[in-house]
C-alpha cells in the first residue's frame, strides 16, 4: 500500500470534481463541491445516528436503498446544513439532487447530497442551481483539492487523502476527502467524507467494509462529545480499474486500503479540532471485551477536566481515573496502571495498582508539552483494546463557540 | 414551612458544629469541619456511583450498613479527596473515624467521614488529629457557618440552609451544608453535603426520603459532566424536637422540607459553578416518561456546544435541538418546540415544528443576556417532565482546570 502524494477523491480512474463559490456562505468562500464519475458506481453509506437527521441524510438513506449500482455523482454544500428544515428543507435536498443530475444527464437517483454548515437555515436552490453548473463546466482531475476546500466550514485546513494498493487482480486507488474541526459543530457542524475507488466491488460487501473502517476511524475520535445531524460518510467505486475486489485476498487488502484512507482523515479532523493544541491518543489496554474499552476511552475522551487538564500540561491522572470510574464498567483499582509517552519521550508510569506511582513532575511536564501524546489506561481485567483519538479543551474552544454566530 | 435566616447544619435542636485549619490545605485555608449531635441520630447516607469510590465513601458504606441509629458526628477535610489511595488511604479514613470518636468520647461506628480535595494524594492523620482536637473544643451552635466555610475548595462561597416546618406533632428543623463548584472537579472534587434535622424518625424511612430528594436536586445538576469519587450526601437526624415523623402527613411534609434543603443547596453549586456565568434551567416537558426527560435535559446540560453558545448569549437553537437529538430517545423533528425566556423577561418561542419559528434576534439576545435563563423544550410526545439545572461554558472554566495544580 503507498500514499498518493496530494491524492484524493480524484485519485482513483475516472473520476473528476469540480468547486464553485455560488454565495451560501456570506464570506464569498467557495462553497459548492461535485465528484463526478465517468463511469455507474456501486455506491455504500454510513450516517448520524442522531434522531434530527438533516434533509440530505434522509434523502441520502433512501436513495441508497434503491441499490441500483448506478450512482454517478456526490454534490456537496457548505454554509448552509440543511437541517431542522422540515419538509421544505427535505424538498430542497430532493431539488439538489435534481439540479445535478440535470447537468450530468442521469437520473436524480443517481446522486448522493450532502450538506454542511448552520443548523435551521433554508437552502436557497437558486444559488445551488447556479453553483452546480459552474461546477459542471469545471469538472477535471486537477480540481480534486477544490473541491475538498468547498466544503470546509470552520476547518482550518482542507483534508484529502489517496492510496494505492496491489490486489491480485491489479492495481487500485482509494481518494476521499473529509471536512469537520470537531466530531461535530451544531453551526457549522458536520463531519462528511466522501470516498471513491476505481476497483470493482458490489454495494453490499463495500457497505460491509465502509461500516466496518468508519468504526475504528470516525466512530472512534471526539473533538467536544456532540454528534451532528449532517454526519455522513459516502463511497463510490467505479470499477474503472477492471480489477474486481471478490476474493478473501482482495477483499482484505482493499479494507485494509480503506481503514487507512478512514484512519488518516479522521485524524485530520482531530488535529484541526476546534481550538485544539494538542493531539491525543487514548490506549485502553486489558479489558474484559472491546466494547467496554471504547466506552472508557470514550469517557476519557469527552471529560472536560481531562480535556482542560490536557490543555495545561498538568500530569492530573487523578481526572483519567475519575472519568474511567464513571464510565459504567465495574472496575477493580488495585488494577490499574497508567502511562503517558509521547514521540519523542518515553513512556511514564503515573498510576500503578490504582495509586500514584512513583515520578518525576518534571518527567511528566516535558512528555505532556509534546503536541502529540498518548494515554494508555491498563484496566487489568482481560485482553481486549481500543483506542481512540481526542484533542485538548482550550480557550480558543470556547472563543470559537461563544462567538460563532455574531 | 419557613427559611431560618442564616441557618445551617446547627439551626436543628441538638446539634453543634465547629472548624480548624490543620494545614491540608497549603494555603493554611480552614480545611477541618466537625458537625456534633448531642444525642444518637438515625442516619441515611446517597453516595456516588463512580467505580472508584473514595476511602471515606467505602468507609461510610460500611458504617451505615451496620443500621446502629447510633450516629453522633460528621468530620470532613478538605484539601486533600482520599480518593486513589489504596488500602493506605482506607486506613486513613479508619483513623480519622477513630480519632473523633475518641474526643467525642463514643464508638467508631458512631462517626461518618467525608474528604474532599486533590485525588491521589494520601491524608495526613497527623495533621487530622490536631484539626479533630482543635474543633472539637470549639464545638458551638454558632460556628455552623464555620464549618460550612472550611469544607469548600474552589467554591467561591460557602453554601448552607435550613428550614423550619410544623408537623402535627410540632416544629422540626432541617439544616444543611454543601461543597461543589462543579457537579464535579477531580482535583478539588466533589459534591458533599451533610444534612441535620432535629426530627426523629426511622432510619429506612429517612434513607428512602433522602434517596427521593437526591434524585430530584442533587442528581439534577450538572456543571460539565465529570462524576466524583467523593460525591456523597449524609444526613443525621436526632430526634432533639421531640416530634416523631412517623404518620402519613408527617412523613409528606418531611419529605417536602427535606426536597427544599436539597434543592437550595443543589442551586447554590449551580450557582457557584466553575466559572459560571449564567444559572440555566433546563425543562424537557412533552416526554412519554420521566427518565427520558431526564436523559434529554442532561444531554442538553452537558453539551459543550450549547453552554459555550449560553455562554457567548447565542440564542444557537440548532445546537439544543442536535443534542436533544442525540439522547438516545426517538424523536420526531415535526413535534418539536423550544421556548426561552428569563425571569425579567417573557417567554420566546424560538422553534416549532422542529423548525425556526417567527422570532427577532434583539429580543432573544435580551433573553440571554440575562444571568437566569429558562430553556423549555417540548417533545410533543406525552405528559411526562423534567427539569435539570446547570451552567455555561465559559472561557474562565478552561483556566480554573487547566492551571489548577500549577
Amino acid at each position: 500500500m503507498q500514499i498518493v502524494p496530494d491524492g484524493g477523491v480524484t485519485a482513483p480512474l475516472g473520476f473528476e470534481a469540480a468547486a464553485s463559490a455560488c454565495g451560501l456562505k456570506s464570506s464569498g468562500a467557495p462553497d459548492l463541491a461535485l465528484v463526478v464519475s465517468q463511469r455507474d458506481c456501486s455506491g455504500a453509506g454510513v450516517f448520524t445516528r442522531n434522531q434530527l437527521p438533516a434533509a440530505p441524510v434522509t434523502l441520502d438513506r433512501e436513495t441508497l436503498q434503491t441499490h441500483s449500482d448506478r450512482y454517478r455523482a456526490v454534490v456537496t454544500n457548505s454554509g448552509v446544513a440543511n437541517a431542522c428544515t422540515g419538509p421544505a428543507g427535505l424538498e430542497a435536498a430532493r431539488e439538489m439532487q435534481r439540479l445535478t443530475a440535470e447537468s450530468l444527464n442521469c437520473n436524480p437517483e443517481q446522486v448522493l447530497v450532502l450538506s454542511t454548515g448552520l443548523i435551521g437555515e433554508q437552502l436557497d436552490v437558486k444559488k445551488l442551481e447556479v453553483g452546480i453548473r459552474q461546477s459542471y463546466a469545471k469538472l477535471s482531475k486537477e480540481n480534486g483539492t477544490a473541491a475538498a476546500e468547498a466544503i470546509m466550514t470552520t476547518d482550518t485546513r482542507s483534508k484529502q487523502v489517496a492510496v494505492r494498493v496491489e490486489l491480485p487482480g491489479g492495481p487500485i486507488t482509494i481518494g476521499g476527502m473529509a471536512k469537520g474541526s470537531g466530531m461535530i459543530h451544531p453551526d457549522m457542524a458536520t463531519l462528511l467524507a466522501v470516498l471513491t475507488s476505481d476497483a470493482n466491488i458490489a454495494a453490499p460487501v463495500l457497505q460491509r467494509l465502509l461500516r466496518s473502517a468508519v468504526d475504528r476511524s470516525f466512530n472512534r475520535i471526539s473533538v467536544d462529545g456532540d454528534t451532528s445531524t449532517n454526519d455522513s460518510v459516502l463511497i463510490l467505486t467505479n470499477g474503472a480499474s477492471g480489477v474486481e475486489v471478490k476474493d478473501e485476498v482482495s477483499v482484505a487488502r482493499f479494507s485494509e486500503a480503506l481503514d487507512k484512507v478512514c484512519l488518516s482523515l479522521a485524524h485530520a479532523i482531530v488535529r484541526d479540532g476546534e481550538g485544539a493544541s494538542k493531539f491525543v491518543t487514548l490506549l485502553v489496554v486489558g479489558a474484559q471485551d472491546e466494547a467496554g474499552a471504547v466506552r472508557v476511552a470514550k469517557t476519557i475522551a469527552t471529560s472536560p477536566l481531562v480535556k482542560t487538564a490536557l490543555a495545561g500540561g498538568d500530569p492530573n491522572w487523578g481526572r483519567v481515573l475519575a472519568a474511567a470510574g464513571r464510565a459504567g464498567l465495574e472496575l477493580d483499582p488495585s488494577q490499574l496502571g497508567l502511562w503517558i509517552s509521547s514521540d519523542g519521550v518515553g513512556e511514564l508510569q503515573l498510576v500503578r495498582a490504582g495509586e500514584a506511582a512513583d515520578w518525576e513532575e518534571a518527567e511528566a511536564t516535558k512528555i505532556l508539552a509534546e503536541p502529540e501524546i498518548t494515554l494508555r489506561l491498563d484496566l487489568g481485567q482481560g485482553e481486549a483494546s481500543a483506542t481512540v483519538w481526542t484533542c485538548d479543551l482550550t480557550h480558543e474552544y470556547v472563543s470559537i463557540n461563544a462567538e460563532y454566530r455574531t
